[in-house]
């Protein structure tokens, strides 16, 4: 089979790779459906995350079962599956409680840029549909595994509640999601901070009320502005960047929560300054699992849309393209077709 | 009148003070019933806190209201009154959302070991009782104007619940306080970090399950044994030290709570730790107004005595010796009768 590969910052391929195979009887071997690039990938892309050596890419899939070990007793091949960038096996203490992308087996994807991929703990994982859903649904599905999986944790994370205000930092892909889960859990008044038209123009049509342009301090300023002079009550932070983390901690209310879902790159946070601001702080990789059920609902009975964010699609081998658009900021997200 | 000062570390002394009087309408003068020395009122007295200049001490009191401004319909003179540290109107966004500790208005006390006090926002702030309560209870009062909101606040911040298990990092009057809190929202298991029998033995009193006399990583272990090995649904930061901080995000569970009430002295947290923790954090200065009226009813029906952690009562004239005590831990609390 062929799959992407990155070399070195800047350079991924489409290059032949052996075919996965079931190494644990927990396995399952899908087909790829739709899968695509993620805004985490641009890290070592540009290299920020370094590239030691040449490896396998992608975290995000939905597909169809191909092949299962002989512990996977729930799933069989021809279903269409739906999973996680982070596999579980849903019955270990932190998965119980909810936290399914802590599994104590965890093991976190990274070859899905390909045409079959191997999905550790199976079961535990994938989530199959009643019936294969009709193509139109895929991109939503797929968003689903990551990226509207992970927005809908920022909003829990940040404990949005109905009739609440919340502001999301970052117009990227969670954070145009993160704009669908704040809406969807009933959120009065949404503040998405972006600076592109195209995607304060899809944040709006996610359900963000108000659109800020500025950063930084203005940019608070302009949150409190907004907000009885006090803030948020919650804040959905969806970048990762010190800056990011800085405009969210100032821009959320004494009291009032930040959920904070990108992966923090440099990120300090000071003890004494968190203390005096009475907010609550609660982040991590998104315990997408828990939330398959649901969203796959809400996006096979139409409710939402998350696959909008996808402005981009692409053959799989033209993967590459799909890294350089988004790194130029021409795409949000690239979906990328075997 | 006269009441403490400190001029430089290790160095308080009882003088000769003006009477406070009436600066704002909104001010009441208390007569003081009983006053205390306060874990965080060591920092200065150590030389952690700076002292630039002399400066009266003390934020914890009950008393008997003196004299009321203009604008203080709601109290008169010779009624018990309990308050916070922290003062609050109690009408601002702040307070609304049950965070008067970070009222817009806020003053936070700083003269209390001493015969007469102004209290700012004295409306919003003082909390009276029907009548004047016997002096067998007025320890607890005074435990409930400070440490005991603060222990109640570290559990609500950190999020327990009936059936939990609870972690209390610090056998300081606070941490009691806080065993106190945890058993009585209904945690199931509450483990007491302690190497002090003293201080075990109290804490024991006030419901706690297990002591863990290990610290750091060793400790750490320790918690994990006693929790399935994933760690505990919340912990209770009652220092504020980077070791006691550490302490706590390393024995929450993953999903877990830690609501830390120290003021925080050199603490940095890494985001990316914090992150793949899924640990959720909260602190502050603990609203006290919020939970006066159900702390003080829980006082005045004996369903709890926070009053036992004064294991050395003074006469207020001897305030130096309070310190003396505390600083080198002959005392948990010591109580100063005027």
């Amino acid at each position: 089979m062929r799959g992407a590969v990155i070399h070195a910052p800047g350079d991924v391929r489409f290059e032949p790779l052996d075919d996965p195979r079931i190494l644990q009887s927990t396995d399952a071997i899908i087909r790829t459906a739709v899968t695509c690039v993620c805004g985490s990938d641009l890290w070592p892309y540009r290299g920020l995350d370094t590239v030691d050596e040449a490896h396998p890419m992608g975290h995000e899939y939905v597909g169809f079962v191909e092949e299962v070990g002989s512990e996977v007793t729930a799933l069989r091949p021809g279903q269409f599956v739906v999973g996680s960038f982070a596999t579980s096996d849903n019955t270990c203490a932190n998965c119980r409680n909810g936290f399914q992308s802590n599994c104590l087996n965890r093991e976190f994807m990274s070859t899905c840029q390909a045409e079959y991929v191997r999905i550790p703990n199976a079961q535990g994982t994938l989530v199959a549909t009643d019936e294969v859903p009709g193509e139109e649904f895929w991109p939503g599905l797929l968003a689903v595994s990551d990226v509207m999986g992970t927005g809908w944790w920022a909003a829990d994370a940040a404990e949005v509640e109905p009739g609440s205000t919340a502001v999301v930092v970052g117009d990227g892909a969670v954070g145009l999601c993160a704009v669908i889960a704040a809406k969807e859990r009933g959120t009065e008044r949404i503040i998405a901070m972006s600076r592109h038209e195209s995607r304060q123009n899809l944040a709006r049509e996610f359900g963000a009320t108000d659109i800020v342009t500025e950063r930084g301090e203005e940019g608070v300023a302009r949150i409190k502005d907004l907000t009885e002079g006090i803030g948020a009550d919650a804040v959905l932070e969806c970048v990762g960047t010190a800056q990011a983390m800085r405009q969210a901690l100032h821009s959320a209310r004494p009291g009032g929560n930040v959920g904070f879902v990108g992966v923090p790159h440099e990120v300090r946070i000071d003890g004494q300054e968190l203390f005096f601001s009475h907010v609550g702080l609660r982040g991590g990789p998104a315990p997408v699992r828990r939330y398959l059920p649901d969203l796959l609902d809400r996006v096979l009975t139409g409710r939402i849309d998350p696959g909008k964010v996808f402005d981009l699609t692409l053959p799989l081998d033209q993967v590459a393209e799909g890294y350089r658009a988004m790194d130029e900021r021409r795409a949000i997200k690239a979906l990328l077709e075997p």
